[in-house]
């Protein structure tokens, strides 16, 4: 690991039913609680005033509850697949556990957002939020 | 914003052409100087060995030349356009400035990656990488 390092700073936090890694489904296709809240903090309000119901976001999350030592893991901690590097994984478990989300608003409510698969367990710090471009295969 | 705050420890680096961000393409679909290398700490390297040429990678950067204190802006630093919340656009300058970019990887040699299509300035930090997955519309 380099000797640099950043500080993230959460501007929201996940609100969920999923509360156990353990029962977290692998993957968000297989089934997310909908709908999800995030609750935003106070300060970044005003960052939030254009987004729309209907809008695909890009939600990244701070995955609080990985192992940050894992360089090489089984795909969905499944006993039967093989040992791969963890950068040819989605498993939160990694160097930085950056948890990256496709979901779709269906309320917004100042602070609040409502939102429809968003696979993160209740409490989850939420980093950053984007546009999904059209025409941009980028999530 | 929060009191917590999350440390992020870079796993790369990445070593572009591009220097100056006045210059920098306003979107990675305008064009991006290909290929761009990325360069990992050697504490990483086992995650990396089941990447292939060919692959169609996410990768997260860290904006170290953002300004974190932004909440609305005119996208694409256009003066024409209306200013609108950060967070419906894709703006480096933004609470945590988080780049995303998909990539092609062209070859892997160990601790360097060549791909193509990252549009990010020379010397920006790379924080994360992660599999598109097929099927699912999340980069």
């Amino acid at each position: 690991m380099s000797e640099a390092h950043y500080e993230l700073t959460p501007i929201g936090t996940v609100r969920s039913p999923l509360t156990d890694r353990a029962a977290a489904p692998k993957q968000g296709y297989e089934g997310s609680p909908d709908p999800v809240v995030i609750e935003f903090v106070p300060g970044v309000l005003e960052g939030l005033e254009d987004i729309r119901s209907g809008d695909q976001m890009v939600v990244l999350t701070w995955l609080d509850r990985a192992h940050r030592d894992v360089l090489r893991t089984r795909p969905r901690d499944d006993p039967a697949n093989p040992e791969v590097g963890v950068f040819s994984t989605r498993s939160p478990d990694r160097p930085n556990p950056i948890g990256l989300h496709v979901v779709e608003v269906l309320s917004t409510d100042r602070g609040r957002l409502q939102v429809r698969n968003l696979e993160a367990l209740d409490g989850t710090p939420v980093i950053d939020l984007k546009p999904v471009l059209p025409g941009v295969p980028d999530g």
